[in-house]
């Protein structure tokens, strides 16, 4: 194997594929990355047996031949090569050699026939969506996933394809976020994809508008195509809850609300509600006025929000967190905050839509 | 006390004097910032016993007084204030309200007169030294410091005043970085400063060329007075080194070098290093040409790089972290490298001017 290139094509190449590689692995191999020269192309491929990142790129190969060599090791040096063309070549006693202007590395590398293959993925029957598309309805989901393994299904989001509509549930026992969104749909379908994953789609992803992501499903792999970068992911196994019997139907008592304001006053009360008890916050909702509450030991906190109710007057507890995890990741203006009784989920929507919902449990209070 | 002010300028001066608030402190008071209201001034105070920082700032003042409030916390309202003047007034019951728009805050607050005074310092004899020069001067030899507490004066760096030159002397048992400057001294004197101290003083400093920082030493404490700003630290007890005997007087061979270049190739050659063998890299100096090698099992590498030699020619290796400390903080385009054998000391200096000074230990190899 032989090859020239560019040492920071080759940098933006291996920060791509670098993310998938496992640096915890005990077996060393599993701490590379795969190269192969072809035709004009070098491919380049991490995987840390749950997540794989195939990347191709151009490159001046002299010889076709595959390697494997260690992530941190080959980064650190190209990240640190002078700006020339560096050449890339396999030595007869298996070492790597690297070599740009007056700089000659030699390293060790390992055999590429070790090096776990990929899943073959059937790329025949493609789901497109918008790259600008699903960049948001990642970040607006992937965020509520439960962070314990206590139930491994949950810590995954729910793609659940019915004909043009994409709709993507994350839950943990607390709060759900569900965001719908169109997608060229090749057959209605529904997985269960590791919430891991989705961020390294987002990563991946440089969010053009008019670009698309190639998905394809089968049975237990999801495979993600951007560009030149295939990432392939197991699925989850396991029923997901079925969230649409748990979003309420109707509501008592309707806010319309700055998001922007709602957030920095829920972020300030928290501050006082940090040290245990939940992160309480309490709203006191009585017409055209919102209060926000919260108190600790360290003192307390009083906030004043300019609401615009519909319904009736509530007082209702939450953790600040997860209503700060979702009013974050809210792209619109003004939102909607409806509820039936202190004891029952609250929702925060857009007003202009229902493409995206969160749902957040009360908390109960020994007085209200 | 009751004081209104501007909350981004509040905010700025608690950043200033939070850095020498401890945060670990078993005496919550020490974990608080001192507040004191007077004439037209708000008068911040934070301090660990061995730092302190005061700093004054303009404040619509209604009723003087003062309170300590815990650092964090107060740091944590302020930054999320809305931003609309901020009032802030001592409650009958201890607490302290915090009114900013529609937001209040009551939080804790502890009685002042149990705040610790920081030392007095007479500022009558004051030396002074142009800012951006102190900033560079510090940033030039506090990276040399010891950080084991092993010989304590050895974390700290030697002030000593010669008419009108600052010697600043760092050493670590391993190399010395020495820097000279211009001040304007009231008496020659000789102190050690903690290096921390010199971090926090760095970060105070603007940087501004015409403005001065002002140095008022006693036997021990120092007192750095920047604007509105003022540090006081204690001095570190004891006798430092004599780094004069340590420097060596002559020379056999003496290297010209674009220091960038050199700093490339060491930090490229250290990456091989790396795993144990304390960073070796091996220099090999022949006439017109400058090798550097490093190797470990991971691989070996080579690098290249043109000088103009003077004198004998020498294989010496180096700790690669010293080299590259002293490197990164040399602002010259071009350094002399000079060596007498391959078992005594290297020095690294400009090449127009003596007053920075490094040098750096090497390190015995088995076989040259």
């Amino acid at each position: 194997m032989k090859f020239f290139c560019d040492p920071k094509t080759l940098m933006h190449s291996i920060s791509i594929v670098q993310k998938a590689v496992s640096s915890k692995s005990t077996l060393p191999i599993l701490k590379g990355i795969y190269l192969e020269a072809f035709d004009k192309n070098l491919r380049l491929v991490g995987t840390d047996m749950e997540i794989g990142i195939d990347h191709i790129m151009g490159a001046n190969i002299i010889e076709e031949g595959s390697i494997v060599v260690d992530a941190r090791l080959f980064s650190e040096i190209i990240r640190r090569l002078p700006d020339s063309e560096v050449e890339v070549s396999l030595q007869n006693n298996n070492q790597l050699l690297i070599k740009c202007a007056s700089t000659e590395f030699n390293i060790l590398s390992y055999n590429s026939s070790e090096f776990p293959e990929l899943p073959e993925i059937e790329e025949e029957q493609t789901h497109e969506i918008s790259q600008e598309l699903f960049k948001s309805m990642i970040r607006q989901t992937v965020f509520a996933t439960a962070q314990d393994e206590a139930r491994p299904i949950l810590t995954g989001v729910l793609m659940e394809i019915e004909d043009d509509t994409l709709n993507m549930v994350a839950l943990d026992g607390y709060r759900v976020a569900l965001r719908k969104g169109k997608i060229e749909a090749h057959l209605n379908n529904k997985v269960v994809i590791p919430g891991k994953t989705l961020n390294e789609v987002n990563r991946i992803i440089g969010g053009e508008e008019d670009e698309k992501v190639q998905i394809s499903l089968t049975n237990n792999h999801a495979l993600f195509t951007v560009g030149n970068t295939k990432l392939i992911s197991r699925l989850l196994e396991g029923e997901f809850i079925n969230y649409k019997q748990i979003l309420p139907k109707e509501f008592k008592s309707r806010i319309k609300v700055n998001a922007k304001h709602l957030l920095d006053s829920i972020e300030r009360a928290s501050l006082l509600g940090k040290e245990g008890r939940n992160n309480l916050v309490k709203f006191i909702i009585t017409d055209e006025n919102m209060i926000i509450n919260s108190n600790s030991e360290l003192g307390n906190v009083h906030e004043e929000i300019k609401i615009e109710l519909e319904g009736e007057d509530l007082q209702i507890a939450f953790n600040s967190k997860y209503f700060i995890d979702a009013l974050k990741v809210i792209d619109d203006e003004t939102v909607y905050l409806e509820f039936t009784t202190n004891l029952s989920p609250g929702i925060i929507k857009p007003i202009t839509n229902d493409n995206t919902i969160y749902l957040v449990l009360p908390v109960r209070l020994a007085s209200y």
